[in-house]
């Protein structure tokens, strides 16, 4: 089959690769519908995480081609959308809702999804059927629930995000997009987009945003306050995973409000004072996706939402290496690779 | 009136104070009949923070002798209890649970209430007075609500203690062994005391710890896990405030289970990448103690708690250097001062 290999930082290929078999009797072997390229991917493409010969790609969607002895739940020609952390889906900590920190969690990274085909290990936890083969569409949409829209609808659950809530959203990247998205359908009163870019905030509204603020740090903050009265907003979602973005969010914050952060952290501290006087709740990590996925799937085929839209580029598997140029240099927020 | 006066780290004295009065219409002045030495009197006793000829005390019982005109719901003669942030109790973050960061609040420890007499701001919102005028045995408890309980007991709620859950409790001073005692009270099935004190220990037991452990570090951590199917606690308690004491609570929990942290933070810093990839909830500051001021008050009026008894020395107010130098040197957990 062909997929992507990254070589080293900025050097991306589309190669032959084995086919993926049936290792384990809980595996699936799924054939891509879509694959995508996720910011996270960005990391070793720019050299700030180790890569060497890797194959690439954690988000998916497709058609079952075959089963494990052990897998019950799925047969041969099922549509499915799973996520980056396979899951059991019956352990303890999956039961708690946390599938993404399941005790026999495997990451989805190390198959490499940017592909024709993919192994999926704990098929019967990790893979959600739709309710038919969908039409041609969906598919940006549901390839969105794998991963960006999982993970902003976490960050929206992590924020405490409710009916009569003020939310406030750090990063308007695919994530902080789809929490946008999130927050309107979980019923956010009023939704603060924190954006600069005239095409990221057009979306931000469409996704449900409310108002736009294009300061940030203190200038931010403070505006965030004029906004909810002085206090700051009852949620914060945090979907960039800087330094400057946790401040902002924790600061951006009511006491008693709740931060739901699900940027991957890179370099941040967080100051132990400043977070103790802050008052806030303090949320966030791997999106347990698995959890949602269910009615997430709901929502899209039944049209109710589209975070489909976030892919502004769509590209060929073979010209991957387009793709990853295109989000780096930001071209492109977030590119489907059609397979 | 006699009052503590901080003159520098080390130097404690009882001295004449100016007898406190009524200067905003909200205020009531208190005569007090109990108040105690808190562990944070200890970081500028200890040179950690600025002193200079300063007022002490922030816990405190007593009867009111004076009332400003816009005080509505106390009359003299009421026995109350309060806690070290005054707030209104009907602002929109009071409202919210938070008195403790009410947008009108104002710290109890300007006034001083290591003292015969104190005014407390916000008298209205701030003192709940007891059903009646309390037996001279239930004083300590009703003490004990004005910080150590209630801290301890925001300490189990942040961490969402509740039937069926397991409990770990990092540190063993008198909010760590109110926690337990919370813990305890809200149901909780396990609770693990980190303890090195055979008397704390004791105590730790005697309010309803299951399990002691007595490692540290890595090897504390391992043993928590060792007694929870090594997942973690569901639910861990912070009362220490150390760089060490942190890591030890968030790493103590299971991914997706919660901390509570009521230790005042001196030179944390919380690790980004670690709390991410830990998937725990983090929530804690100055307790909301107000806001569990009426349960609390009532379970020791019905004498079904007896969280008095972390006081282990009692001295007449006269003799607050003698409880500052036992606190100091680890000969006492908690003094209580006679007035």
């Amino acid at each position: 089959m062909r997929g992507v290999i990254m070589y080293a930082p900025g050097d991306v290929r589309v190669e032959d690769r084995p086919d993926p078999i049936i290792v384990e009797p809980t595996d699936a072997v799924i054939r891509l519908a879509a694959t995508c390229i996720c910011g996270s991917d960005l990391w070793p493409y720019r050299g700030a995480e180790p890569v060497d010969h890797t194959p690439m790609g954690h988000e998916y969607v497709g058609v079952v081609t075959e089963i494990g002895a052990a897998v019950a739940t799925l047969k041969v020609g099922d549509f499915v959308v799973g996520s980056f952390f396979t899951s059991d889906n019956t352990c303890e900590i999956c039961r708690a809702g946390y599938p993404s920190h399941c005790v026999r969690r495997t990451p989805i990274g190390r198959e490499g999804t940017q592909a024709e085909f993919a192994r999926i290990p704990n098929a019967d936890g990790t893979l959600v059927a739709t309710p038919g083969q969908p039409d041609a569409d969906l598919i940006p949409s549901l390839l969105a629930a794998s991963d960006v829209l999982g993970t902003g609808w976490f960050a929206a659950v992590a924020a405490q995000v409710g009916p009569g809530k003020t939310v406030a959203v750090v990063g308007d990247g695919a994530v902080g997009l789809c929490g946008i998205l999130a927050a309107k359908q979980l019923g956010a009163e009023r939704i603060i987009a924190m954006s600069r870019h005239a095409d990221r905030q057009a979306l931000a509204r469409r996704f449900g945003a409310t108002d736009i603020v294009e300061e940030r740090g203190q200038d931010g903050i403070a505006r965030v306050k004029e906004l909810t009265g002085g206090l700051g907003a009852h949620s914060v979602i945090e979907a960039v995973g800087t330094q400057d973005a946790m401040d902002q969010a924790i600061r951006s914050t009511r006491a008693g409000g709740h931060v739901g952060f699900v940027g991957v952290s890179h370099d941040v501290s967080i100051d132990g004072k400043g977070l103790f006087f802050s008052g806030v709740h303090l949320h966030g990590g791997p999106a347990p996706v698995r959890r949602f996925l269910p009615e997430l799937i709901q929502l899209i085929w039944d049209r109710e939402i589209d975070p489909g839209v976030v892919f502004d580029l769509t590209l060929p598997l073979e010209d991957a290496a387009e793709g990853y140029r295109a989000m780096d240099e930001r071209r492109a927020t977030k590119v489907l690779l059609t397979v």
